[in-house]
């Protein structure tokens, strides 16, 4: 057990931490004691997070059982074989977000989990005992793994954060007993559900103990050999198709496979292994180019919560799990600590403005599972007490059967300051997401301050600064083709500016958001003769409820050469709306031309969709030529 | 039970039968005795399913244990909760094929199933016994009303070939059982999946015993009121969301969904409920109008096998289940024997070319479950051997985990030539199908020969005929815009010849088979920019087997103005191959045109799509402006 010395030395211990601490890479992260959010689009949605959503958590956990099967009888177990790690996911929410008054409510769980742990260190409340399955008699399904890996992350929060307690004894005791399970000499196997592997890197980085790293490998490179049973939607849902190092894309269930690109960059950046962090990294562009909706959502299946084939991206049903987009901002950002390059930084800022901002309503206590581009019929507004027995829903709902969102959105949001920033080896630092924050790095103090991304104007001032010359770079997203740094046009890419700085000094960055118009590429058949509409990293959407009456929103055709305009908060484009006709057989000779009436219409930013009540909404509209 | 008597006194008793005979309507089916398929497109596959895919199901019943489980242990039952139906409905095929050179085989397996059935006529392998859950435990998905519909359909047809035997008494008893079980004081439930109801209408007509039709109609009319439990998918997964006098369109399982509908008509018939009748149908129109491929199929969900939202018709991953197809045209057969409206034939055909024709491989050992509309990575073939655990496969497999399909074809193709030609009151004949066929009925013979749909010359014989005019009508497509009668243009629709006939006369229809362009509807989202190519009734496409080296499938783009043109048996259309530009990011300003080399294509029907190995396909075509 090297766990105490490594917490107590370590740099992080107590002192707000960073959910990924790689100890190599271009790029190192800064902290939650070194990066803070202030009132503006995040912090808001931060504090219901951390106030609202944890209540709502907490009670539904308790509500739906999932709590309760710590301690309960085989015969009185609920909810999936997964639903322990929701509440581990809770704990590492709880442990990021380090609020004092909720520390009993923390303990108290912790004790819950404690106690049902064996002394060989397993762990879980639907396997092992009489009357249930064994101990990892189904890989395939039984997410005992999974499961861990959250234990895990929650125990290297609460280090990180904190320092050793009770829970970070529970997730130390977990992974040797995964050590030694799974090890050289143990079950050949993986867990169809990856996320062991970035957390047993992680508590490797805690504790130093290099048997937690071997075992991470050791899995990584396990799977894509057919360790597991084939299943009705193959081998590629859990990415055992083939080895990770050969893969061209990711595929498969689109959770998996970002939990596990993500553990395989955290072995490769600790093991020195570039080839390994090189194929992840093909992969992450390959799915960036061809299977990645406009919001930077993925996966467009619903059947197995998975990928498509390159280019298949309908919005109609679009699955992009909430989840998902957790994931990908695991791995983007794991791949921009390694590699620096803004890209990375691109697609999170996507992400965070179109699925992270999407899914939770705005009082925290309902959420969205999956994120379609296109509703059809209005919805039914899930009453306020009930689990929704579907991941799709029109409105957000309060509780899902997999409920695994809320929680993934909790640790998220708990952890969001350690995001925006980062260091470098030359003491520089690097913004990569604007919002408001104060940023205290050794000698080095910014405050940001922007109405970012309603407006693109970002002052960043310097509040200490060393004696010394220095580097300050800046993201200057891949859209901002006009942007200026103090009135002085930068291109896309990055904006470094190395001087010294004075406490004082200014820097006004304005990325130019307004509104544009976005087309697909033409391999993209579901939204061929289609256009969207962005303003900043943000997508808009057209929703029934801002129609005049009579318009219908499929029947809405977009002129491609009107530019839309800012008005009153809102983007007004100009169209047509389509009279219908309506033949009894919808194929034959070619329908006539677009002739209806012009129309104004206003859009608004697809993360504010659903939020009015039932509606029907689509982000691609069709153009009238 | 009266069995013995309706049989012995039914006028189809062994000398044919229909698969559908009801008591009233505006047409009335001709039987197996009455119409005969002669060499041409339907003989040649009906015998390769009476032969080889007979052979072919009997083998795999075996080797996956679904026939053995009639006998064996509960620890020894094999195969999902429905597999009984797989063997009731490869009794149905081998009814109605009536080939003694099977019979032995029949009643072997009749052998086998009437020893499990219990003394109060309950039958199921999967439920009841010790160790196995309850009778009636899991309506949602225990499918035991579902197996029942089956082995009833099995009697009905040995009913209606042979008479009364072992088959006919076993199918009596569980019927007796299901309304002792579910009667007006039983159950008041229904089965997750319908198709008892359309089983217990055709009993009720085989045997004149009311109670089964009064159950069928218990089933209908209990349907859609939340009697089953909710479910991942929404109890509109099985109808139970509304009743079904109140629906606007079929939704849910598509199979679940037609098979429902037409039990309904079934009911509505043999009741004189005229409402119910216009229900199905209203549903029936807006169903074709919006929620069917261009092929006739249905169905575009994965997940839950289900219709999507109107107009919601991806290409890709196109569901388009076979069994769907089936009760597509049980279905569209009910509603055409009711009301004659030639739509109904219409859509039959198109079924019958795009669906039916190209499930199963040319030896009849393979099948598509699922029939997509575009493939765009090449599939693997699976081995012969092979039971494969997904529905969905880009090649013809010899069998599949849940295998409804094979077994639904079969019985399909064994009473296929009863649906090409009806008579009604007035005595005259209608033919609704064009392939080589004799028909007698009565003191009417005719004769048909044709090479349709490859060529659109149809010749009818009269082979005999009474001394006093009749009246022959014919179908005009809807799509037969230039068709001719003995040289004189006829208009889509019907084409009535009222006349005394002579033996030796010949009549020449000319349906002017020759390929077009066919355009979507502006609605449907997933096509919009495409088109397809269509010739007669069947659907074309392009495969990557088809095209010029270096000619990628989804490259081309079709010319929309240039007319497509036969040659050597294909159809030839003008495109370009669009040169790829591989962007970082797949979303931005105005891709540029087309402006690949031309490009002559070669286009073959759908039907014949993945019969030369691993390859890429297309049926929707983008275009070039």
């Amino acid at each position: 057990m090297t766990i105490e010395k490594a917490v107590v030395s370590g740099e992080w211990t107590g002192r707000g931490g960073t959910p990924a601490a790689p100890s190599a890479g271009r790029l190192r992260p800064l902290g939650l004691h070194e990066v803070t959010l202030r009132p503006g689009f995040w912090q808001r949605r931060q504090h219901t997070s951390r106030t609202a959503s944890f209540d709502h958590i907490e009670h539904w956990l308790q509500r739906a059982g999932w709590l309760g099967n710590f301690g309960a009888t085989v015969e009185g177990r609920r909810g999936r074989e997964f639903s322990d790690s929701e509440v581990y996911k809770y704990l590492e929410a709880l442990a990021w977000a380090g609020d004092p008054a909720y520390e009993d409510r923390f303990h108290a769980i912790v004790a819950r989990v404690a106690a049902v742990q064996q002394p060989d260190g397993y762990l879980n409340t639907n396997f092992g005992r009489p009357g249930q399955a064994a101990r990892y008699s189904d890989l395939e399904w039984g997410h005992e793994l999974y499961c861990y890996g959250h234990l895990i992350q929650a125990g290297v929060a609460r280090a990180r954060t904190h320092g050793h307690d009770d829970l970070v004894t529970v997730a130390v005791r977990a992974a040797d007993h995964v050590c030694d399970t799974f090890g050289p000499d143990g079950i050949q196997s993986v867990c169809g559900h990856a996320e062991i592997e970035p957390a047993l890197v992680e508590l490797y980085r805690v504790t130093g103990n290099r048997r937690y790293l071997d075992q991470a490998r050791l899995f990584v490179e396990r799977r894509g050999r057919q360790v597991l049973d084939d299943i009705e939607f193959g081998r590629v849902y859990f990415q055992d198709d083939m080895p990770i190092r050969e893969a061209r894309v990711l595929r498969g269930h689109a959770v998996r496979a970002v939990y596990l690109a993500s553990g395989a960059v955290d072995v490769a950046v600790e093991t020195g292994d570039t080839e390994l962090l090189e194929a992840v990294a093909r992969q992450w562009r390959a799915t960036v180019a061809r299977r990645t909706y406009l919001t930077g959502g993925i996966g467009s299946r619903h059947q197995d919560e998975a990928f498509g084939d390159d280019f298949v991206l309908p919005p109609d049903r679009a699955y992009q799990e909430t989840c998902a987009g957790v994931g990908s901002i695991m791995l983007a950002w794991r791949l921009l600590l390694a590699e620096g390059n803004p890209r990375y930084a691109d697609l999170i800022e996507r992400v965070l403005f179109n699925i992270i901002a999407t899914s939770p309503s705005d009082d925290g206590t309902r959420f969205f599972y999956t994120n379609t581009l296109h509703q059809r019929v209005p919805g039914i507004e899930p009453a306020a007490d009930t689990l929704v027995p579907r991941a799709a829903s029109s409105l957000r709902a309060p509780w899902y059967a997999v409920s695994c969102c809320m929680t993934n959105l909790a640790r998220t949001f708990s952890s969001l300051a350690a995001y925006l920033a980062t260091t470098d080896d030359d003491g520089g630092v690097q913004l990569h997401q604007y919002t408001p924050a104060s940023i205290r790095v050794g000698d080095i103090g910014l405050d940001i301050d922007t109405e970012y991304p309603a407006d693109g104007r970002v002052t960043i001032r310097v509040v200490s600064a060393p004696d010394t010359a220095w580097t300050l770079t800046l993201r200057i997203p891949h859209w901002a083709t006009e942007a200026t740094l103090d009135g002085v046009p930068v291109a896309p890419g990055l904006a470094a500016v190395r001087r010294r700085f004075t406490a004082g000094d200014t820097l006004l960055l304005d990325l130019a958001v307004r509104p544009r118009l976005t087309f697909p590429d033409g391999r993209i058949d579901a939204v061929r003769g289609d256009v969207a509409v962005e303003r900043g990293p943000v997508v808009y959407c057209l929703e029934s409820v801002d129609l005049p009456p009579g318009v219908a929103v499929d029947t809405v055709r977009l002129d491609p050469a009107a530019e839309p305009v800012d008005r009153d908060g809102t983007v007004i484009v100009t169209g047509r709306a389509q009279p219908v006709h309506d033949p009894s057989w919808p194929y034959g000779p070619p329908p006539p031309p677009a002739d209806g009436a012009p129309v104004e219409i206003a859009l608004y930013p697809y993360h504010r969709w659903a939020r009015r009540g039932p509606s029907t909404m689509r982000v691609w509209l069709p153009t009238t030529t």
